[in-house]
């Protein structure tokens, strides 16, 4: 039997996704008699039939390339949850493409919106398989998604270059790490990098704790605290609001970043200068680490397997050292936030490092 | 209660040594009212009485540092299975220590030699608990020991640099990566960094094979062949020798290095230029990353809680994403060698990298 | 005869002042009978006579560290070109200090402020070396200060890292580069990291310019722009502007950053998203690239062989590949920004970098 | 007017390869009327007329990347001294190429050999350029070759790394540094990573001063030695011998490197466990740094200018901090070795870091 997979990549880039492409083209073109589909710009391609077949010696070389050859853009889909004319235009769209392009499977790498789309699709028969990417770990069903690790690592080494330079003045640093619901990368990257607090999306803050935590370390002749913030961390203020009340508060804040608003607050609570740091996309850039280099193959491997093996509606996943699979139905849509209750957060906090809360 | 805890590293150094013993003391300080003393440069140390008690400004700062504040020595005993003299003596040495810096524990942190002693100090009726650490990943029972990711991470940016500069050039290169017995390092680095063979200790290779991997590229046009070989790789006639055997033959050799032995062989046999690289300690050394800044972290303050339960004659060990124990009973003295069914080996092949066998 | 050298670290800190000490130091041990007084906090410490003997020990191991071990504080003077008589009273305790700890000697590690009170402290009639270090090479006199180039080595990364990100999607990046009078580090960087428009201080910009490039490469289809965006960047209105309405009028601004200003204007102005990067202090910190450590050193080890001689006044600077030194009185005040027509900028301008000018 | 250039890269690749090249083709597709050829691996291709017309689009994107899109092969003479039958071919068969190609114009990217050619080519009546590469900085004329520093700040990684893995027990460490002819890589990188000692081909060592260095250490309590060993370091012994009598006693050595033998004499003299780091072609690999980036791009577009100007038979070069030129037959076989008295030798013995003389 020959085969034509289509593939495509959706959603914020993120490290690891030419290495998870090269995973899945190697394994498919080594035991399978295969044609891959190079989807153009994630679902955006799928809906517009705009694809090219790949040759072989096109996944040669992008092991330890950033970014993705295909291309990627947002979701398509505005409000999946309201059954919308024009996403009924779209799914129709994509189904007959993937019809016009003779697939036998797609091959979507993304994140949470990704898999919602990769589940609807299933759920009109195409066969369909998801690999879990986003730097915010926050897919359901899988210990590790891949491009986490190396974010953790670039923020680290932000947190330790702040570090020297803190140390040499009387200061408060206010790192502003990515992560609008979830909090992984700011948890892991602040244990990692040393920093005293950290204000993660899921423990709401009260300000008057961080400021009690920089004045008992100058009480204690430490000369400077490091705060590692999510992009989307809260004040219990904040978390008592809806939604929507909230993004208008912060529309009209006089500071565009929560960590120049944190900062801010906390200068003129203690008095102490505090300096922000933004490092922004640059947490999405560059090669892959070797743990995600690991990771994305043995993703992409997985996913040739399952297609060898004719089981579709599936999401790869990492489970303790395994790789192994689960239901797209079963985890589309599923957040996975930093429970407060976590073993890691409990480790945080034996370290004496404040959440604010 | 009041409480004195010795700590101490032993065996060969590797990144993340420092964060654990922060990870511990920190723990400890904030949980425990505690004492902590820092026994030097290993088990020598507990022999001949050589420690200090340590000031909590010591552990500040140390979490990002390579090495190990506390010194290290290789295990002490020359060969455990044989009740010798000298080590009865060692064995009594090392309680009459423990009781006159009335410790309530022993904190030893190390690989598979430090866990024997570990697991002999308990059955002596010591308060014992270990760290495992170790570049080579060979601790039976937890997913990962801290300082392997670092390693890799290491050897793969070698293996990273090596690529262009092999493929400006019509060569092979060979990288000698560290792993005695175990090729655990040699198989994640060698995935990671995208090398074409892999050999390791565990499977035996044919070295016809990797010439004919070096000759097929050639006919492909693929002008450049990455070979990552650990230390302890054996070729099929090795393995067949008695271990005394095969160390004679190899101090014969004309060549120091497996990395130097097998570029010669394939030199001439395929006519293409072969170079190595030894990189050497470098694998060891400079700041843990932060995958494994975590860990080490989690690790440590792991050991600190068992302390506060009274559980005794345990390692810590990462399963899963949880941080839990093993019995030291259990672990001590049992190998973890790469299975040649593993499924990351499996996952090698399905990309197409030969493992000369 | 035998010395005593008092050595201080003043002004923003920087990767090498470490290495530049240490050099210092180990000369005057090897070709001096010397004592070293660390003099803490820059010239805060020697208003207030806080300094303490130094080990020569403590000069070991802080070759690779960033940020100072002495520590460090902004100038001690707010104007100095008005003679105030807090600066007289300043001056006069300084003098004292330098007498009361039987100085023959002070070295002064720091920019064109440190330079400005040490050429001060010389016409008082202290004997004074100085040592330019800053990450922005704005001090006259020197083709390079220490740890310029290492902050050029972060900034790049910085601007590497999201050229991938940027490459997947549709998007300006603006990424706010430390310098707030001088240009020199936004114009390296750009230049080592493939910006497609560099805007600095020194060459006042039209938004309109700026707009074009972005519509220009659209239309060319490259998908995305990089800007590489000093602090102090101005646009040809702002230029026009006295430095006190400037200042006001940016105080008032919705926007802190002026990276978050020009995206918000390019945003508005072409519709294609723009997104910020500000990577702040992490710019001045971390371990000294191997450039600086060497230059650091150098200028270190030149400073002691100037004691030796008995030179006083001046300060070590790199003229070709020769360290040599000027007379304070010569650089002090005199600021180096870029020309608008050095020969790197129309280096730059060859390569079709755009100047928004 | 318009322009056929004709480009190709010589000799031992280096980092920045690809950004000179860049460097020539932007500047000269912007300022010139010009077709660029791209000649395939250095002088072969232009013996064999392998070559083809580059796209501008070719251009783009490799300024970060390690290598030369071009490919290299050494320099096609083995003895340009003695005018043989098999050169005068190759000579006739590049001039006849240059001309089959309508090239106005040749730039060569390489080193010694690099230049010889260009400068024979150049006396033989072609329009040639030369820019100076090569990580061995021995380039007669300009301060410094581009890929130098890169290899410097790899070379000093590697030295850090050893370092805290030195320190955790007592040991010599013996990094093996490239550099067959000239010590500039070693001389540079040792100081930088702190080296103890440094064994330069241009300085001959005495052993017994090396044994001394390391029990001088002992006796201080320092517990390890780096020594920073370039490849074409040699004793004393070595050194009064003639050229080919040292290959042919090097050959018969037990020892393949130069490092293993330093080692196992050292070992054998002072009882102290000596290990060996051969990082070997890793110091030619991967992106290039910062300042590399620059410089590669100056070099570049300063060929660009030349051409514009119509000046031929010249070699680009980096005077203080200017680029500027040297005539091709002033510098080509004009060997650049570190001379014994040069300010930075002194310097690093003001350091107190021995040379072994």
């Amino acid at each position: 039997m020959s085969y034509r997979i289509g593939i495509l990549t959706s959603g914020g880039d993120c490290p690891g996704l030419n290495a998870a492409i090269r995973g899945v083209a190697r394994a498919a073109y080594q035991t399978l008699d295969v044609e891959i589909i190079g989807i153009r710009a994630g679902y955006r391609g799928l809906i517009d039939g705009d694809y090219q077949v790949m040759q072989q010696s096109q996944f040669s070389g992008i092991l330890t390339m950033g970014g993705t050859i295909l291309g990627t853009s947002r979701t398509p889909f505005r409000n999946m949850r309201v059954v919308e004319e024009d996403n009924v235009d779209k799914v129709h769209a994509m189904k007959m493409n993937y019809r016009a392009m003779r697939l036998d499977c797609l091959v979507a790498l993304g994140g949470n919106g990704t898999h919602k789309t990769a589940n609807m699709l299933s759920k009109e028969g195409l066969n369909v398989i998801g690999l879990p990417k986003t730097i915010d770990n926050d897919i359901y069903g899988t210990d590790f998604t891949f491009g986490f690790h190396t974010a953790v690592g670039i923020a680290t080494d932000v947190i330790d270059r702040i570090h020297t330079t803190a140390a040499s003045h009387n200061r408060c640093m206010v790192i502003e790490i990515m992560g609008n619901k979830a909090g992984w990368l700011t948890l892991y990257s602040g244990i990692a990098g040393g920093a005293d607090v950290i204000l993660l999306p899921e423990i709401p803050y009260d300000i008057e704790n961080v400021a009690k935590v920089i004045e008992e370390r100058a009480r204690l002749d430490k000369n400077f605290t490091i705060l590692a913030v999510a992009e989307g961390a809260m004040s219990r203020e904040e978390a008592a609001m809806k939604r929507k009340d909230r993004e208008a508060a912060r529309a009209q804040s006089e500071y565009k970043n929560i960590s120049q608003r944190v900062a801010a607050q906390l200068e003129q609570m203690t008095g102490v200068e505090c300096r922000t740091v933004i490092p922004g996309h640059m947490q999405r850039g560059g090669s892959p680490s070797a743990y995600d280099r690991v990771l994305s193959t043995r993703f992409g491997v997985h996913a040739a397997h399952l297609i060898k093996e004719g089981r579709y509606g599936l999401t790869v996943a990492l489970k303790g050292n395994e790789i192994s699979e689960n239901k797209l139905e079963d985890i589309a849509g599923v957040p996975k936030p930093v429970d407060p209750d976590d073993q890691i957060v409990r480790t945080a906090r034996s370290m004496n490092i404040s959440f604010g809360d």
